[in-house]
């Protein structure tokens, strides 16, 4: 039985812990700041405020599992006392604040297991993983921390209702992600285990400019027909592109091909996510980024400040003559569109090829 | 202008020559056996009886544009005459009566376009691309013709409504293959060019049996659920899996791995299709395969065919210790599960994967 503590308790940094409660561990769900409503109606009720089924009669909150407790921020250094594991889950939003307030905390023997998703262009044109990131910052305080990360395909949601789902754990030792799996590997939770960091995250953390790229399609239909009728030939041309251009950029990052797969069937699944695809649907349906922003405000839009760092790195390459635009029109798209140098307007012919 | 004739009016071989009529090229559909009521109608109003729209008081059979005109198998050979291209538009069911009965007409100086899909298994563990069947077959005959192919991702019911598309045209004549994209090319409809004929072909066949494995997720969640809810995360993975089962076997029939994300972006679209969608629904509910091919009497599916090939070439393989099962798990679930060996059971543990 692990004591595992979590620090971010929204949709997916309480998902995760689940399978692993289910397993008989014992979980702490701490909030940051910006949970407290989380932590409030958790403790009194048991039932998540975020993390939520649909259903016909609309949304409903998921009651946690046995052994999982909700904790303000105040508790955190206390809750750390005898924990076998440390799960970051904060968005991309508060990873600043994760290196600045949390890593200073951590004690040298307590793992790290990261669902936070993204990446960081270095500004020299290379892209470096959110673990990465922070094993530079503990290193910085003469800290060597077991940093390990989750990679996709899975939304929160679905996780939390025991759908069969395939994740990629990814850590810099073999032993210690075997451990990792054996909490919360069970008959619906598969676990792929990789040492390649940096192919992992930078795969899961990559579809994101392109879900919203491919949602483009969808607002295009729209623009064109109204709710009731979608058009795939569109989107299956951005999705076959994207996964191009996916592999172009994995190559960049320098990683291991099998994760172009991952990074596939994670895009694949965060075009339904909602909030990347109501993005990409507006700006489909000609909406101004500014305007489309406006309309999604309070949205957590990840996948925008995710992109904007894809794009900046491609940008940089292509300025040091390393890369050619030509290589990700799609992307420089995405990044007009989101920089609002442009409305909607898919570079179609820049996607055949010959010979 | 073009004369371009095509045997085979069914939904593809139709609403290809869509584009090429909106370039001013004349087109004369000539149905097989199985289309004389095709024929008839088209005669008759100008609308296609099986190529449709789906709009919200039903299916609309598209008109077809101005210089599209139908015609009888018995006029076959006079519309031969004067033709600059040949598009064969058969289904795979037809492929072997389009070997017997028209490739010995064909003259050969009349280059062909063929849409049909699918590949044939040698029987030693090799797979060949239907363009390669035909150039033999017209060997055998001492006759040298071009053959070339289009390779999605591409619903005919789209393709006719102008939805952007990106496809791939193959042949072994890089020269040939710019003439036929520049009868065809326009705004919506994008060509990429390739003279890797087997690479297009395969990897837009493997997708069927992939397509039907995706689609087994969305019968296991309506088994679940009922209709309302939709679960993500496993056909997420099954992507996942399908995108590394098909990279793994079109490096067995030995192409450009560029291929793989043609395959991606038809696998995509396919498994909104309806057909295979349908079969594999019926199958992830837990029907078995009998009872839902009675079910969906009446369907062409050429997925089952195509799917039951890739596995006997899979199967013959292991058997000659060329590849195995474990490296193609989730193609050996679908191949039990069409020779009603067993009822759907994902073999999702198979999928993992360590270092």
């Amino acid at each position: 039985m692990a004591n595992i503590t979590v620090i971010g308790c929204g949709q997916m940094g309480s998902a995760i812990t689940f399978p692993a409660a289910h397993n008989g561990h014992k979980i702490k769900l701490v909030g940051t700041h910006l949970d407290t409503e989380i932590v409030k109606q958790g403790q009194e009720t048991g039932i998540h405020k975020t993390l939520c089924k649909t259903t016909p009669e609309g949304k409903v909150g998921f009651k946690v599992p046995e052994g999982i407790t909700f904790h303000y921020l105040e508790e955190f250094e206390e809750c750390l006392k005898g924990a076998d594991l440390l799960i970051c889950g904060v968005s991309s939003f508060g990873i600043d604040w994760f290196c600045e307030k949390i890593i200073p905390l951590i004690p040298e023997s307590l793992p790290v297991l990261s669902i936070t998703k993204g990446m960081i262009h270095t500004g020299d044109g290379h892209m470096i993983s959110y673990p990465e990131l922070f094993e530079q910052t503990a290193a910085k305080l003469g800290k060597k921390i077991s940093f390990n990360a989750v990679g996709g395909p899975c939304t929160s949601y679905e996780l939390a209702d025991d759908d069969p789902t395939e994740v990629s754990f990814c850590g810099r030792d073999e032993k210690m992600l075997r451990w990792l799996k054996s909490l919360f590997e069970n008959d619906v939770y598969h676990v792929t285990l990789s040492t390649d960091v940096r192919g992992v995250e930078c795969a899961v953390a990559l579809k994101n400019a392109y879900a919203l790229g491919i949602s483009l399609a969808v607002g295009l239909s729209y623009a064109r027909e109204g709710k009731e009728i979608m058009h795939f030939n569109s989107q299956a041309a951005l999705f076959q592109q994207s996964a191009r251009e996916m592999q172009g950029l994995l190559e960049i990052v320098g990683c291991d091909r099998d994760n172009l797969f991952l990074g596939i069937g994670d895009l694949y699944v965060t075009i339904y996510g909602g909030r990347t695809r109501m993005i990409g649907t507006l700006l489909g349906e000609g909406v101004s980024f500014e305007d489309a922003m406006n309309r999604l405000k309070g949205v957590t839009l990840e996948s925008i400040v995710i992109s904007q760092r894809t794009v900046e790195c491609i940008e940089k390459r292509i300025e040091l003559g390393l890369s050619k635009a030509d290589d990700f029109p799609l992307l420089m798209h995405i990044g007009d569109l989101i920089s609002s140098k442009t409305k909607v307007n898919i570079p179609w012919a820049k996607f055949e090829r010959e010979f």
